[in-house]
């Protein structure tokens, strides 16, 4: 076997890795804790059929890829909870490294060109970006809202920092935002979400 | 929330249930066995990165879209090994009742598009199809292999069979085909595959 589709294999085994990376997240009727590899591929799906809701026109093939590789960071960092606030001071370090190491794996052009996909991910400044990053909020509050709102409850989830996650929905998708508010309103007042400043 | 988006959301979150279709597949370090999501989700990544070994020119986004949906229908259908004789019987007859049920959920275009993709990548006429075939042929040998070929030894799968379904892969790709081939004989030789006619 040549070289270049070592590596490329290599890659490919590494991050099967990601399937025991779990989440705080259950799957529907009230199922275990989903893995990474689970989620990124629900998102990827859902970004296709939900794409003309995009507050801006987007190329889906660079969303779907960037859902698909957003969490490969986590084989080595762990998944941070998105109110872990602890976690969350570290987070950027750990996944730079991690970035750095797995990447590493593959040829060096598609190395900097995955690489180059997942910092775009990251800086969230470009419409495949926002539109990426609100899947990668509305995936699981689908799933906690099938589930009766579980995650947020066992969390102790106040309602100022469910808000303050989902403003990235609403840069991604003001339409798909407002239905994550509907969602949001309802949980709040059957106090699976914790009342608290509301913006 | 209008009916449209309504549908979409029903169908996503109905296709959560295959991350609970398992297959006889175990993911690597000798884990657990893999479901139909993470599957799906490596195969869509394997074929983004291994694009330039497809014997023709495909549309890859296509491809990717095709490995991501290719499992719905075992959310009714369930996971039918590809050395279950019997179970490859009635096969069809179970995807076909599945994909009406399932891909209806959907608004009426989308619902058209995905069963169209789905019944293109089962027919296997298209340079896509028969990319995408490849990854869901190679997918499980890395593996498998990667974990001792303990898959096939504990289903006494026999040479003859491992070869007529790895065929598939060889008109999607030569160049994997040729790694695939190597990684049989290797698993013949060591007898985690049992010897037997042989192509």
């Amino acid at each position: 076997m040549d070289d270049r589709l070592k590596q490329q294999l290599e890659f490919i085994l590494e991050i099967d890795k990601e399937k025991n990376i779990f989440r705080q997240t259950h799957i529907s009727n009230n199922g275990r804790n989903e893995n990474d590899a689970e989620h990124a591929w629900h998102m990827a799906i859902m970004a296709y059929l939900l794409k003309e809701y995009s507050n801006e026109p987007v190329d889906i093939s660079k969303v779907m890829l960037m859902c698909l590789i957003h969490d490969v960071v986590e084989i080595d960092a762990g998944d941070t909870y998105c109110y872990d606030s602890e976690g969350l001071k570290t987070q950027k370090a750990r996944e730079d490294a991690a970035k750095e190491r797995i990447y590493s794996l593959l040829p060096i052009e598609q190395k900097e060109e995955l690489t180059a996909l997942f910092d775009e991910f990251e800086a969230n400044e470009t419409p495949e970006a926002r539109f990426a990053h609100a899947m990668d909020n509305l995936q699981p509050v689908l799933l906690n809202h099938s589930n009766g709102g579980r995650d947020w409850k066992e969390h102790g989830v106040s309602a100022d920092k469910v808000y303050g996650r989902q403003s990235k929905t609403k840069l991604g998708s003001e339409k798909l935002y407002e239905y994550t508010e509907e969602i949001i309103k309802e949980h709040i007042r059957s106090g699976e979400i914790q009342k608290n400043t509301q913006p």
